[in-house]
């Protein structure tokens, strides 16, 4: 099978590859909110100045009150994708504790820099072997999530001995009760934050990451002075600042996701993990059941280290979630 | 000094640390085109979704046409400033050779990496020596050219000893027959271009380098699959297929350089050095003139390294130089 059509987000080789669908696509194959943030056009005078101190400090100000965490450990990035490449060029490591399955792009990035990578159900028992541990937090795409007095445990006993704990909480708006954002800033703590998921706006690319004093200098000096896009700061300024609207949207998740497991098993698939922004399923033949959906133009999200599971996102409306029931239908 | 006042483009520290002005600032302290490429707004739709393979390769192909170059060559970013971050972890390279005086973060990426600098205003005399030569072409702030024959000659006496040569051509987009992108591909060549100054939106944060296919691999993969947003895909591939808006582009700035050129000469200052985009002038007391125009609320750029040169940019419209020209009375 085509690499492309296993990772989400590929409409556009979907529509090449299932020429037949005759419908709009109903795209499920991310874990990004349909209801975006409504932020209205862009000003273009926004984009024609180099982004100043007073907006990224602006925007690190809202997010680090949004997320209840210390501003001044908070560095920005054009999205948590970069951090996550950049983090094994910036940490000395050789043992990775990585949890599985998970988001791959943390293994493959640190298999590049060349370390010896455990993938592992529970990392946190590495805590006093591993250089490095990475846990996703609600992970992705299970749901499974950890206790921060659990991971600020594990974290203890990596600083004693010079490792760091990178907690990927791309998922974290829906339980915030599960951050480690407010432990930010203790060493050997780096927690990774996306805002373009909960918000809806992934092609905004912003995102942060929390990490002690030492790192944030070199992370800093190695993503320059304006690595985000002026539209990116003024909206996520906005967007972290309206803290309505992320009440009312965790509400309106959650009711989506309850209509989302409805029409799952209505068809007979009960959801086996998830968060608020997708489901995962169990079925027979993962590939299978994935082709019988794209035929009918609907995309969902499928697995290379699994043909029994598929990932499904939030149906933004009636019509997506009448469509998902039907190409349920055998 | 507060080294922020040094910089250009901080206009936001400018109004805290001159209170006192109190007409609107004209800021000429980047050499950011004035008159940025027509975008209209930028719909909120654009950004809901990640950047699709789709979107970045029409971008991608937009640009490389533009700047008559192989498109397989090229990987985008978000800015060039991220790239000259990233250089250095990708190369290995001992002896680094700088055209100088030049942007100063080619140095300060370089020397991070425990590179040997040496800073001269002739690196390409160096071809026999250094592991990487890095110029800019045309150079900012003195304007200074090379010709593309002598960079393919330093280019192919590198190559035979494994070295790289980068071409930062920030300002190339103005001498387009300049441009080593033609060459791209290349083994050793490394080019490396802005989109925001040219076409006035920086803020956006878009930039490419044209790259060598082993180090497209590496870029590529540190960058990951979404490292520019969906805003400067979209209008990125809009203005670098807009040929006409560039063509006539050249003219008007080549025009507003010339009455630049005016005012500076009429106040005493014959300017020694720039491009079509900001213009360098030699002066006794660089600190001094540029308080002066500060206090009467004009923002231009001083230098670290020299108290005898100031970089300014080009005013607006016709109140933006006559507020220049009345800056400049002793």
């Amino acid at each position: 099978m085509n690499k492309d059509l296993i990772h989400g987000g590929a409409l556009d080789v979907m529509q090449l590859k299932f020429p037949n669908v005759d419908r709009p696509w109903i795209d499920l194959s991310t874990g990004i909110n349909p209801w975006a943030y409504p932020i209205g056009d862009i000003s273009a005078e926004a984009t024609t100045h180099l982004p100043t101190r007073n907006l990224m400090h602006r925007c690190r100000a809202a997010m680090a009150r949004a997320l209840n965490g210390p501003e001044e450990a908070l560095v920005l990035s054009p999205g948590s994708e970069l951090l996550i490449r950049l983090l094994p060029s910036l940490l000395t490591a050789r043992r990775v504790a990585i949890l599985s399955p998970t988001y791959g792009d943390h293994r493959t990035s640190w298999l590049q820099a060349n370390c010896q990578v455990l993938e592992t159900s529970n990392p946190l028992d590495e805590a006093d072997r591993a250089d490095v541990i990475v846990m996703c937090n609600p992970n992705n795409p299970d749901g499974n999530t950890f206790s921060a007095s659990d991971l600020e445990d594990t974290r203890y006993r990596l600083a004693k001995r010079g490792g760091w704990l990178i907690v990927d909480e791309a998922y974290a708006d829906l339980a915030p009760d599960l951050s480690m954002v407010p432990h930010a800033g203790k060493e050997s703590l780096i927690v990774l934050r996306s805002f373009g998921k909960f918000f809806g706006l992934a092609g905004l690319r912003l995102g942060g990451a929390f990490v002690p004093k030492s790192l944030r200098t070199k992370l800093e000096h190695i993503l320059g002075m304006w690595p985000v896009s002026c539209p990116a700061l003024e909206i996520g300024t906005r967007a972290y600042g309206d803290h309505a609207w992320q009440m009312e949207t965790r509400q309106s998740l959650a009711k989506a996701r309850r209509r989302l497991d409805g029409i799952l098993m209505d068809a007979g698939h009960r959801p086996v993990g998830g968060t608020d922004l997708f489901r995962l399923i169990e079925v027979e033949h993962a590939t299978k059941l994935w082709m019988q959906l794209a035929e009918r133009g609907v995309y969902v999200r499928r697995f290379e280290w699994s043909n029994q599971q598929l990932r499904i996102g939030l149906p933004a409306d009636s019509i997506a979630e009448g469509r998902l029931a039907f190409a349920l239908i055998p």
